[in-house]
Parts: C-alpha cells; sequence; structure tokens
C-alpha cells in the first residue's frame, strides 16, 4: 500500500537536494564555525551564505536581520518575550484567537507578567474584521503579532495592510508576523509590501527542510532583547553552537521552495482544487472552512457534521492516507480545535473537522485515491450515527436537539 | 597534508554510527511524532527509546526527568532562568568564575533581574576552595550552578560533594551543574553519586552526535518553569517540534560514549599523558594549567611564557594541527581567557596558553606528529621575541620588567 502523506502543514519531508547539502556538515566538516582555524572557515561561511540565501528569499536587504533558531517556536518565543523585556513601559499586545500555540502560549505568559492581550476574533470564513484591529490599537501597544497564514484552515490575513495600519497609527508598535506556513508558499518581501513588517518567523521543516531549525527575521533596528544567553554566536543574539547542518538545510530548502513557488502554487492549488470539488460534490452536509477567505493554495479544511473528525482519520490511516484534524502541536486533545470554535463552526461539525495539505510530493494519484475513499468513510461512519437519516442520507430533521440533550456522547 | 583535530571540547566528529542512526529520520521518517496516524509511531518511539536510553546512561531512573533541548546553551538557559522564574522568593545564585558563558552571561542576566550571584574563585590549579563554597550559602539561596568539568583546562570539580554539602545545609537549594565537557567522559550517576543534583546539562556535539541537540536532566519535583512556550511537546516543558533525528543523534553517540567509557579513558589519558611530558621535556617556561588538580583524561592546557597562543595556533594551523587558546564560544577576543585569569596565571603566559582536547578519533601518530611540531613553533617565535634569552634559551632576566613596562605590546 503506497503511503499518501497529505498532512504537510504539520510537517514534510526533506528534500533530497536539502539532505545531499546537509550531509558534509554532519560528517567531514563538523568543526566549530567559531573556531580559528582553516578547515572551520568552511561551515563559517556556510552558515553565512545560507543567511544570505535566507535574506534574498524574504527580501531582508541586510542579512544580518536574520537570526538562526531552533524552530519556529523559538523564533515566536524570542520575538515576544525579547520585545516585552525591550520595552517595558508598553503592556498592551495585540494577537488573534486562531494564532498558533507558541504565539498563544506566550500571550498566556505575558499575561501573567502583567501585560494585558487583547485577542482579535475571526468571523465564520477565518476573516479578520480590520475595524475591530484598527480600534484594538492604543497608545500603549507594544506589539502586534499577527500570523500570516493559518495552519488549520490555510486562511491568509492582510499582513501587509495590518503591518501598515500600524506603522501609520504608532510607529513605535512592533509588528510581528508568524510566517511559518506561508514561507515558501506566498511571495514575502521585507523591503516591499512586508515592509512595516519588523519581526517574522519561520521554521524549516514546513518546506522541506528537517525539524529543529527556524529563523527570525529582526528588522535593523527594533528593540527585541536576546532570550538565550551565552557565546557571541548570531552577532551575540542568540547563544549557543550553531546548527551548521540544518542551517544549511533551511537555507537550501527556502531557496528551492522560492524558486519553484509560481510553479508549485498553480500545481498545489489545481490539486487542492480537485479533492475539494470531488468531496463537496460527492459528500453530503460538509462544510469547506475558510472558503470565503483567500487560502494557502495547498491546505483544504472540511468538516462533515454528525462525525468525528478522529474516527475518519482512523479510516484514513488504514487506507495509507495521512491527514489531521488540526494542529499536531496540540493532536490527542478531545476539544475541538482553537480555530474551528473562533470560526463558530456548528458543534455538529466542529470535532468532525479533518485537514488535507499537500506538497510538491504530492501525486494527481494521490489525491484520486482520496477521492476515491474519504466518502465512502464519511457514509459509512454516518451510517453508525444515530443523527443521520439513513433513507435520506442526511441529518435527521431533529439531529442538532438530540446532539444538544447529548453533548456527552458527541 | 592529514588533518590533526585535537579541538575535541569545541566540538567533535559525529561518529559514523551517529550518522546511520540519524539517517531515517531526515529521509523516510520524516513524520511529526505528535501526529496520530501510524506511520508516525515511528519516530514518536525513535523519541520515547532515546530518552529512556539517555536515562539509563546518566542513571536517571525515570526517564520523563530527560528534556531535550537545541544545544546545552539552552540547558543552560533553562535552569537558571527556569528556577529564578519559579522560586521567586529566593534571590541568591553561587556559580564559579570559571564556568562556560552560557552560565556566566545568564548569571549577569539574573543580576540585571535583581538577583544577587556569588562568584567562587578557583586557585592556581583551577581548584574551588570548599571553606568558601560552603560560607557562600545563604538562607536566600535559590541555586547552586557549578560545573562538572572546564571546558579549557579540563579540570574537575567535586560536584558529588558540593551537592551532597548544599542538600545537608538546605535540602530546597537547588543544585545545577553544567556536565557538558564530563557527560559520555567520567561516571555520572543521578541515582548515584549525583543523586543530589536536581539539574544536569549536556549537549551533543561534544559526544560525536551533531551541533543543534542537547538535553536537561531536571529531577522529579524540581521547581522549574518552562522557559520556551506553546505546544505540549516534551510534557510540556519545552515547545516547539522535536528535532527527531538529533535527538536519536544524542542517544546514540551518548550510548556509545558510556559503553566504551573505561576503554577511551585509558586510551585518551596514555595519548594525553605522553604528549604532556613530552612537551614539558621539549619546551623550557612552559606551564600546565591544571596539572594540580583532577582533570578530564582528554585535556592540555599549557601556557608558553612570553610568546601568544594566537601565534602559536596560527603555526599549527598551518602544519594541519586543529587546536585553540580557549572556549570557541569566545574565540577572536583579545582578552585573555577568564578561566586563565582567575587561575592567576602569569600576566607573561596569560596570552599564551594552547588548549589540545583529544577524541577517540585520534591516534599515537597524531600525537607524534605535535611532538615533532609544536616546540619548533615555540621556539622560533620565542626568536622572535624581545623578551627571550636567546643565548641561554629561557626568558631575559628582566623580561617581566620589560613586559610590565609595555603592556600595549604584548
Amino acid at each position: 500500500m503506497e503511503l499518501i502523506y497529505v498532512d504537510n502543514n504539520a510537517t514534510t519531508r526533506p528534500a533530497p537536494q536539502v539532505f545531499e547539502a546537509i550531509k558534509p556538515y554532519l560528517t567531514d566538516l563538523y568543526f566549530n564555525p567559531s573556531s580559528m582555524y582553516e578547515p572551520a572557515r568552511s561551515p563559517a561561511h556556510a552558515i553565512t551564505r545560507s543567511r544570505e540565501t535566507v535574506a534574498k528569499c524574504i527580501g531582508a536587504g541586510d542579512a544580518r536581520q536574520v537570526l538562526f533558531t531552533s524552530c519556529a517556536t523559538e523564533s515566536n518565543n524570542t520575538a515576544l518575550l525579547g520585545t516585552a523585556q525591550a520595552n517595558p513601559g508598553r503592556r498592551h499586545v495585540i494577537t488573534t484567537v486562531v494564532e498558533h500555540p507558541s504565539v498563544l502560549e506566550v500571550c498566556k505568559e505575558l499575561e501573567r507578567r502583567g501585560l494585558q492581550v487583547t485577542y482579535l476574533s475571526v468571523d465564520r470564513h477565518g476573516n479578520l474584521d480590520i475595524t475591530e484591529f484598527v480600534k484594538a490599537l492604543r497608545p500603549d501597544t507594544l506589539l502586534v503579532s499577527i500570523m500570516h497564514a493559518n495552519n488549520e484552515t490555510g486562511v491568509i490575513f492582510p499582513v501587509e495592510q495590518l503591518s501598515r495600519i500600524t506603522k501609520e497609527t504608532d510607529p513605535a508598535i512592533i509588528f510581528h508576523t508568524d510566517a511559518t506556513q506561508s514561507m515558501g508558499k506566498l511571495p514575502i518581501d521585507l523591503q516591499g509590501d512586508f515592509q512595516h513588517v519588523d519581526l517574522l518567523s519561520f521554521s524549516g521543516h514546513k518546506l522541506h527542510a528537517p525539524k529543529g531549525v527556524g529563523a527570525l527575521f529582526i528588522r535593523k533596528g527594533t528593540p527585541c532583547r536576546p532570550w538565550m544567553f551565552g557565546g557571541h554566536q548570531e552577532g551575540g543574539r542568540r547563544a549557543g553552537t550553531e546548527n551548521v547542518a540544518f542551517i544549511v538545510g533551511l537555507a537550501t530548502a527556502l531557496d528551492l521552495a522560492v524558486s519553484r513557488r509560481e510553479e508549485d502554487h498553480l500545481y498545489l492549488r489545481s490539486l487542492r482544487d480537485r479533492l475539494e470539488s470531488a468531496l463537496a460534490e460527492q459528500i453530503p452536509a460538509m462544510q469547506i472552512n475558510g472558503q470565503g477567505a483567500p487560502r494557502l493554495p495547498n491546505t483544504l479544511n472540511v468538516a462533515c457534521h454528525y462525525i468525528e473528525g478522529e474516527s475518519i482519520l482512523y479510516r484514513l490511516d488504514e487506507h495509507g492516507i495521512c491527514a489531521s484534524s488540526g494542529s499536531a502541536c496540540t493532536s490527542g486533545s478531545l476539544d475541538p480545535s482553537h480555530v474551528m470554535l473562533a470560526m463558530k463552526v456548528p458543534f455538529t461539525a466542529a470535532h468532525g473537522s479533518v485537514r488535507f495539505s499537500l506538497s510538491r510530493y504530492n501525486t494527481p494519484q494521490h489525491v484520486d485515491r482520496i477521492i476515491q475513499v474519504f466518502p465512502g468513510i464519511v457514509a459509512s461512519l454516518r451510517k453508525l450515527s444515530p443523527y443521520w437519516d439513513h433513507e435520506n442520507d442526511r441529518p435527521r430533521k431533529d439531529a442538532s436537539t438530540l446532539l444538544g440533550q447529548n453533548p456527552g456522547t458527541h
């Protein structure tokens, strides 16, 4: 049975070119890049080159603005805790209810440290309300942290517009975006459309580099204190011996993704759209989460009313199809996703969401296979559901009422 | 020209077995260990197995006490900042002047946050004064952080004794040790001799795993707040998608090191001792730093009076010999090492220290070659020195006075 991996928003297969680029730094070129002898120049130069490559890919200009970290979670922690430390005079942060846990949990930590956090809501399509955002900006606002694209739905936020409004309101407010899901998939130009973004996080493992490396763009002049103390690595902003191999891997993977971006975008969108239409056509009482918003080309999040996403995923797994119900960082939890709750997905469907996230390694045959098995899985699970009208293949008219009376059984 | 790498306290070559163990997780087994489908069980189990292996190697008992991090610097930051956050009632920390920057710089940060830090001195051999240590313990002492073995000199501190005294004085004082240099080289048993150690840091890249992974032992019940917020990874104590490949690499490398420890210890000590005796015999006015203290078997730190360590290293590099003057984390600095200063190495030699640190990959031929070239390098540099009595091959009688008058030329 061929494995069909369609959970690329959780993690991705390292590209073969990336593995080849990494390999020398795990074997012969193992020297500490801080060492002074000649053989250590090779890993030191590899880091310099990687930094320049990343800077070029995100339009950063001066490459010294790119900091390598161990993951996007570290980048987000550094961005939020570092700016809070550097600016004790401002005590208000704005974020959204649908951020990744690595932003939301840091916001909770900031609240424990006495800061105030405004959590912007989203509508049922997953869109932000710009008016609500403008109203949230305050004279004591320190930081705005709004993700570029959502990991669960793929919904894209207008970071260009939000960061411009922020700076027009008060140039001292720092604007951070978690671009972990969009990096390599959407154009990002920190001297162009993203010129008002001060801090930008992303990781390697969402774009075909390994797990264990990330980056943080810190625009020159942005007050952000170091978060990890020790040696002089990364210009004194991030101590610790550099993960040379994976820094090279991140740069190689990003360069590859950016060079293929338009081609991959069209390819992924065509696969995703075909999957979306086929499932929508064949499955009754299914909603597409984020359909009314701009979305990443690779992401499809569907919610099937009256069945559990976990049950669907279990059946998909039996067919060798790897998908997920949301963030891998919260999997195992029995609560509906915070993103589904924020989008007010009806409670009859909030537990039934399934995310397919594609990569360039997916083939049309993968999509065919999903189209072949997914509707059958949904139908068979509904056969077991007391809320389903089997005769007419639709929810029982009293299903909502029944469910409301038995929330424990849902 | 064969490369002779004798800077293994800076970083090490990944063992071939380690590279082989890592490889699958950079290729086919790339799944996110938090995912629920069947193929993700393999990386999830790999982390579990690695945690158990590490726990076994350090005598930790319950493997849940082992936390994987991105490097020893992160482990040290987590240990020190995490305990300070968790115990706001205690405001005093004890450490030593010869710690690695990843402890010293965090101590400076704690001072900026209002804590008091006592820095214990060492004698000219690099030993601590136990009486001074006992006197430093206070009713408000939060944490003792004392390294196991020094990176520059290899001098070993009596962590067993120091941690026992700490707990006998006040069981609520937390004892942390940075075991980055000793791990795999000295026996460490957290249920035996190290039973009073609460927190223990180390990294992979000093023991033939790659750069980019470390670990922190946190004894059950030790109050230490998480330091990186986000997903539920590592039992909620360290958010961020796990670097599965390097976690496997760390465990493989440690297991290998521990299984060969006694054999490697004898081998390294015999190589080191031969190098030490030969150099001491051939080079006048050379001192062996840390000679009067227990030392790691692989480390030799020598100081040649009246010449610059940097010049020696440059010449060694021309012969394909990679050594260093101290920590790679501070290389490039023109100041004498803080460890040499703390040991009151005379100023005529403080700039002249050279560290040779061996690994199991060094051969007797490597040592022969160093013995062959090093004395000649020292002699030729001294020929250029105005402080050297060339006729009698010893320092000029007025060298100290001359140097004292011209500190700028030193």
